[in-house]
């Protein structure tokens, strides 16, 4: 049976699981909430919602502040906890994962804000049905890459990490698209200017999903994976090689 | 006379000095790195040196490199030393203020590129001389920011920081202008655009900065001043109030 300080040690345990579990639920909640800001913001972008637009840019103060809160609490836990080996990983990949959760939110302000612009203009659309495409993957990268960290899943992460190959190659040909559209139509360039920024926005998006994917797979294999190959990635996780096309 | 075991504490806190103090050492030779790279670049760009711009871009490993190290170094004293108080706040502004400088030098690759793309454009320089003037603001900017670092100097920090507004105003400016360009002589578009995204590289490396400014404030004061406007923080901080032109 266990001696009153075993049981001692169970309950600050416990306690201590329970504090590494409240952070983790809150960084899924903050995703949560910027993945809904994302979607809100190309909602907006695509039918030139401008009331929908103002609500993704007042909402983005709630993200800061989830990210302020997540801060001090992982501080906190520093402190007090002292964590170590995978809990002290665990710490060091939130604090890193809310601050790029906290620029995507940027970055859905951003796109909100091309939204007015667009709205303002009075133009007919212009090249909407590519962004919207790349949109759809951008969403659906974030969406996997959240899904990897919420069952720290380091090959999910490794998979939704290599779409963002995909989704910087079709960025640079919508870019393309758009400097043709802008020759042919210098009529349109203040307009097509306010789709390259929203271009630019979700290929950020991309690049900070990528990097909570990164975190993931540092938390789970303690391998520091930002400034190598995902080729090589997949190689010392021996999984699947990187599909090509 | 110290004891035996008050010396031997003397000595576990000596080392566990040194320990910080080439944290931060490590910190300011990456910062000098990345200043170097944002200034080569942008010398690349403006003179149109290819074999400069390619050294900047190979460069960028390196500060790469030196990122990977410093974030093992902290999460080694993290786990070993159990920091409290102002040496945990200083490891947490390590962990993020090296986030900020690599991504400073991805902008710096990203000035490289557009250089080597102006290039092979062969065209003539466009609104080059208004690029030189904000990026010499985003130099001088990053500079009074590393060196606030440097001295830990909350009130320099904040007077860093708010050289970014000026900034900002600026880049808005010469952005439109780069569209009136583009819009009176449409076959300069695709050589503007390669200075609109030099531009908008720049911008990043202000708001980068002004990150790293507010993380010396968090640092000193023990305030996360990330989320509200630089006006509060001189208020709270009881520094000169925001100059206004």
């Amino acid at each position: 049976m266990a001696s009153p300080n075993n049981r001692y040690d169970t309950h600050i345990s416990a306690q201590y699981n329970a504090e590494l579990e409240d952070v983790r639920q809150r960084v899924l909640a903050m995703g949560g909430m910027v993945e809904h800001q994302v979607t809100r913001a190309m909602q907006a972008l695509l039918e030139i919602d401008s009331d929908l637009a103002r609500e993704v840019i007042e909402n983005d103060h709630r993200v800061n502040g989830m990210e302020v809160h997540i801060d001090e609490e992982c501080s906190r836990i520093l402190a007090r906890r002292q964590p170590a080996a995978s809990d002290l990983r665990l710490i060091v990949a939130v604090i890193k994962t809310i601050t790029d959760l906290e620029r995507i939110g940027d970055e859905a302000e951003r796109i909100a804000r091309m939204s007015l612009d667009l709205a303002e203009l009075d133009a007919p659309r212009g090249p909407h049905f590519e962004i919207e495409t790349l949109g759809r993957q951008v969403q659906t990268m974030l969406h996997d890459v959240l899904d990897a960290f919420a069952r720290m899943d380091p090959e999910a992460a490794l998979a939704a990490a290599q779409h963002d190959i995909r989704i910087d190659r079709e960025y640079e040909s919508i870019m393309r698209q758009c400097i043709t559209f802008m020759i042919e139509d210098p009529r349109s360039i203040s307009r097509v200017f306010d789709i390259v920024w929203s271009l630019r926005s979700l290929e950020r998006i991309g690049d900070h999903a990528r990097n909570i994917a990164e975190y993931v797979i540092y938390f789970v294999h303690g391998k520091d994976v930002r400034h190598i190959s995902l080729e090589q990635v997949a190689e010392e996780l021996g999984a699947e090689p990187l599909s090509k096309d």
